[in-house]
């Protein structure tokens, strides 16, 4: 099968056996979708070698344990967890230190025409959300992952800093809980789609005047930058949430934090149930994230497209 | 009246007027705490101009507002509100935007022969605490701070990176509430303090076989190599207590802290009233973290002596 792969420092199209793990259920891939982590992982972040990419929706071929399964259109949670340690046993898969990661650490991924996981990682899509809406599950459930971690309710004050395809998840699922959210950015056509939401927007360069307003403030935009404007944006005793993951260190006035006894809640995957709920009901519909498609042949090049500025998600099609 | 000053990038021991403020009360100082953000400082830290000092017990000589105090010991809480904004109505003045701070920021110190605060600052020492006791209040205010921020059970695994004063007075506090506190530092001299109070110890050399090991990790040590050790300690989903402030950026791998959705909580103040009790009731006695005392006439040797590498607290008294 053709598969996206990264390896010895370059990205290939390769042809490949189809991954069969025993004990675990065959996925044929629909559509996947590209992340800013596949972004990252060419440019060397998390050492990852093998097939990349983690968000997609597919159809099981095959279900050892749960042949039920077997047709039914699914997504997949993209940690797999050893099964066996206080961690796994108390339901928290995704702190398991020996976990895999689909794409990202010790486990092909899903850039490519099969791909392989436990079928207790895989959850039956909703007849009413389509393909495309369906491979924003993952990035959809990172983003209300956050009100898992922080709370937000009507009155809180919220501000997201970054208009990339996670900041506006992001703002799309807090507007849920909060009518008090500002999507700040640097790109005015990708703040229009905010707006369209009726979601408060911002330049980047007019944050400042707002300075210590925010209760909570969301990094989303994954650069040194934005961090700093994060923390211009928080009032004393208010939240950062960091979303981005990012190669290297980061530089960041800490003392700022501990003198304003800010917190910041690192967070990075959410639940997959309740991000299909949101989409189904239509209370949040991401289609129009959609920059661009490419054929799974034309995968390098659909990564160069992706990582170009001003572009928000790109699919790709085995 | 003699007071250990700021200004021009040099420490010098001036002749000044007292400090008298209309309305608020005039101190005279007793005996005064030597803290790691008086040196910071000097080193240029938050860019004061002034007399340092802010950790003191004295006597009230004045109060316009609350003459009952006359003659009373007392310490004193450092942050002045504006007493007319939001955060100071609602009681905190910590946070106030327009706050000044003993002897850090737009308000002269506790280096000097008087003082002057406001009287709702002032709160009156219990006979049963020593004055050399009472100089540590402020700063084991800060230490106790932590349980505001953080729930630290008797379960709750704790390691505390620093073994500096305020590293120790942290762990202090924090065994107070849980039976599983580990202090952590780089001097077996100050670790025995510890150990002294059936606290646990461990060099810092030795520390990263207890990786990913504990809910919660103070950062107490002011260094880099201090916070990268804090996030190998904290277990996935726990909490990093920053304690210390220190001039510019630090470089922190903040990626981390994102994937293994850690909590890093900003921790400066805390309340006088309960390290005042713990104090009188002998729960806690500060008393062995003082190194030397020194005449207030010998304050720039007192400043350099503090900053000695193996020192704790130093002392001055006018």
């Amino acid at each position: 099968m053709k598969a996206l792969r990264f390896s010895d420092n370059s990205l290939v199209l390769a042809d490949v056996e189809k991954p069969l793990v025993e004990g675990e259920s065959l996925v044929r891939v629909i559509r996947s979708g590209i992340c800013n982590t596949d972004l990252e992982i060419v440019r060397g972040y998390a050492g990852f070698e093998g097939t990349i990419g983690h968000e997609f929706v597919g159809v099981v071929e095959t279900s050892p344990d749960r042949p039920d399964l077997t047709g039914k259109r699914v997504v997949g949670e993209i940690n797999v967890g050893c099964g066996r340690c206080g961690l796994c046993i108390a339901g928290d898969p995704r702190h398991c230190v020996s976990r895999t990661v689909l794409g990202i650490h010790g486990r092909d991924g899903a850039h490519a025409e099969f791909l392989s996981l436990p079928s207790r990682n895989l959850i039956e899509v909703p007849e009413s959300v389509t393909d495309a809406q369906a491979t924003f599950t993952e990035p959809l459930a990172a983003a209300l992952g956050i009100t898992e971690r922080v709370e937000v309710t009507e009155n809180t004050t919220v501000a997201v800093v970054g208009d990339g395809k996670l900041g506006l998840l992001c703002a799309f699922g807090l507007a849920l809980s909060s009518s008090n959210v500002v999507q700040i950015g640097k790109h005015p056509e990708k703040l229009a789609l905010a707006e369209k939401r009726d979601i408060e927007t911002m330049l980047a360069a007019d944050a400042a005047k707002r300075r210590s307003e925010f209760d909570v403030v969301v990094e989303a935009s994954g650069s040194e930058s934005g961090l700093a404007l994060a923390t211009d944006l928080v009032r004393p005793c208010g939240t950062i949430v960091l979303k981005s993951t990012f190669a290297g260190a980061t530089r960041i006035e800490l003392w700022r934090h501990v003198v304003d006894e800010i917190t910041i809640v690192g967070s990075r995957c959410g639940r997959f149930g309740p991000a299909l709920e949101e989409m189904a009901s239509g209370r949040i519909d991401p289609s129009d994230l959609i920059s661009d498609e490419f054929r799974l042949d034309r995968g390098v090049e659909a990564m160069a497209e992706a990582a170009r500025r001003g572009i928000l998600k790109v699919l790709l099609a085995p």
